[in-house]
């Protein structure tokens, strides 16, 4: 049997560049590991700890799989579903909740970092990790890629799937993290990490005129046109060269260096490389805007074969457990 | 459309005298009022709390069943089904969670109370609450008759269904608390409170042997057969005008007054008023252990018809928050 890797993406906004060169590339490239079976989820339950409105995290859920699917998730490599759609998690959730100390949950410094951060203390964030251990462990899913700041949650995952296979027999898989290779911070337009949050994003599938926008607004010196610039502690430079060939990023460290080329300039060079990487995805996203029947039909499929795989797994959980029935 | 009262019922044990004359007589008696509609259920997800082992579980929540059923409780009146049999609750949970405040549930005396006893801080116990929210406001109940020590979370739950129809608009059924009287405490055969976590209990349905051997075992001072005793600091007076008349109480009272009257007389009084009324109810009771699938049959068929109610909630609560299908 394949093993499984899981990954999910939880529905906050619009998706940015930062979001593609931070997971979503991976994310695409993987798909092609024919050896591995890969579940990708919408974690818009998990959106509920920070109260989006209706209409918004429909929105944003639908735009994560538009996204993906613009950019080349294949479903008939990927699964790609909803985690609302596969309602068992949450019944995995709460059975796990009852093997988990409330010790383990806080130390969980996410959940502190948040609160530190004045973000209202709702018991959704502080029980996140029990939902993010179900959705792991309902898919027996072998492997986690997740960033170094999520490794505490997959050891609360293992841990809780330990102790419940102690308590009820060997019945969960307890999961290994894969710490993903740590991917350069991304800047955003005003030089700090980019982030929904500090509203510093160029957006993978705004309009051509909003991505314009952003590009222009990326801050800079005020060195003057004709005065040399220093490349390496240029946002812009710093964002073309994610997205230039070696010979090309050469050549505009030279330009900078030589002065007479403006910021200006420099703006315009990776506004054409993003569009030029753009313009094949953004007539697929576009017409999954106008056809989002299309992208419910990926989310069905996907959620049918998920479900399957999770109601398995509930049946030997709740057997195990001594439910009836 | 009737107004919809909501029961829960933990199984954690086998049925004592204390939890019939504390609650499961008053809710069989209930379900004459024609003009209420009766939900009993089977509280099995929050039994997780306590780790008990799977088959002990099991045996636990059939007993609930049998019990209720062997003591009058009728199908055709009160639905009466299992917690587990509608995990849409552990879905709403989950929303509810997301709106809960960690001051909410810190605030809550039953946790601290749990905690401060020696019982193990897990967050199960921590959530119970949230859970008991979800179960009362899925099937839209109007009335909730729970002790004075269950009012803090009918509180918890009220606010949260407040604040679910304050975000999201008019979607739950803000229910009522309806504080029982209190009932007199019953005692157990060492005069605490009549309790399984004391082991002082005398069972609804043991065998009629069992139930001799608790019976003799209660406690008494140490009066020779031939002194004059005192009836109400007596244990098993105490217990005995539970079941008998007023005629026979003050035939007993004065027996102890008079002298030439042992405790073994009285106990033996006291087992026959509990052979009594149990004689009718064991000979169902019996058969209900002999033809799971006659318990099993009830319970789906309740289940069947509050699954289709919880569903229901679940659609809207769905729509509310902004899930896709």
């Amino acid at each position: 049997m394949k093993k499984r890797v899981l990954s999910g993406i939880q529905p906050s906004g619009k998706l940015h560049i930062g979001n593609y060169l931070g997971a979503i590339r991976q994310h695409i490239d993987s798909q092609n590991q024919a050896d591995w079976d890969r579940y990708f989820f919408i974690a818009n339950y998990h959106s509920l700890t920070s109260h989006p409105d209706p209409e918004t995290l429909r929105e944003w859920t639908l735009d994560v799989a538009r996204t993906y699917l613009a950019l080349g998730l294949d479903p008939e490599k990927s699964l790609l579903f909803m985690q609302t759609d596969v309602p068992e998690v949450t019944e995995l959730a709460w059975i796990l909740t009852c093997l988990a100390p409330m010790g383990l949950l806080q130390r969980c410094t996410s959940y502190k970092d948040k609160v530190a951060r004045g973000i209202e203390a709702n018991h959704g964030l502080f029980a996140y990790p029990v939902l993010q251990a179900a959705d792991i462990l309902i898919y027996d899913s072998h492997f986690v890629p997740v960033g170094s700041d999520q490794k505490q949650h997959i050891e609360v995952c293992r841990d809780l799937a330990q102790k419940f296979n102690i308590r009820y027999g060997e019945t969960l898989v307890v999961p290994d993290g894969m710490i993903k290779d740590e991917v350069a911070v991304i800047p955003g337009i005003d030089g700090q990490k980019m982030s929904k949050s500090y509203q510093n994003t160029i957006d993978l599938f705004g309009t051509k005129k909003e991505l314009k926008k952003q590009v222009m607004r990326i801050e800079t010196d005020s060195k003057g046109l004709e005065e040399p610039k220093d490349p390496d502690t240029c946002n812009v430079f710093a964002l073309y060269k994610f997205f230039a060939n070696k010979e090309e990023i050469a050549e505009m460290a030279a330009n900078y260096r030589a002065g007479g080329y403006g910021y200006g300039h420099a703006k315009l060079a990776l506004l054409e490389k993003l569009n030029h990487f753009l313009e094949p995805h953004r007539e697929r996203y576009n017409h999954l805007v106008k056809n989002e029947d299309e992208v419910l039909d990926v989310l069905r499929a996907g959620a049918k074969t998920a479900r399957a795989t999770a109601q398995e797994t509930m049946r030997r959980v709740r057997a195990a457990v001594g439910f009836i029935g």
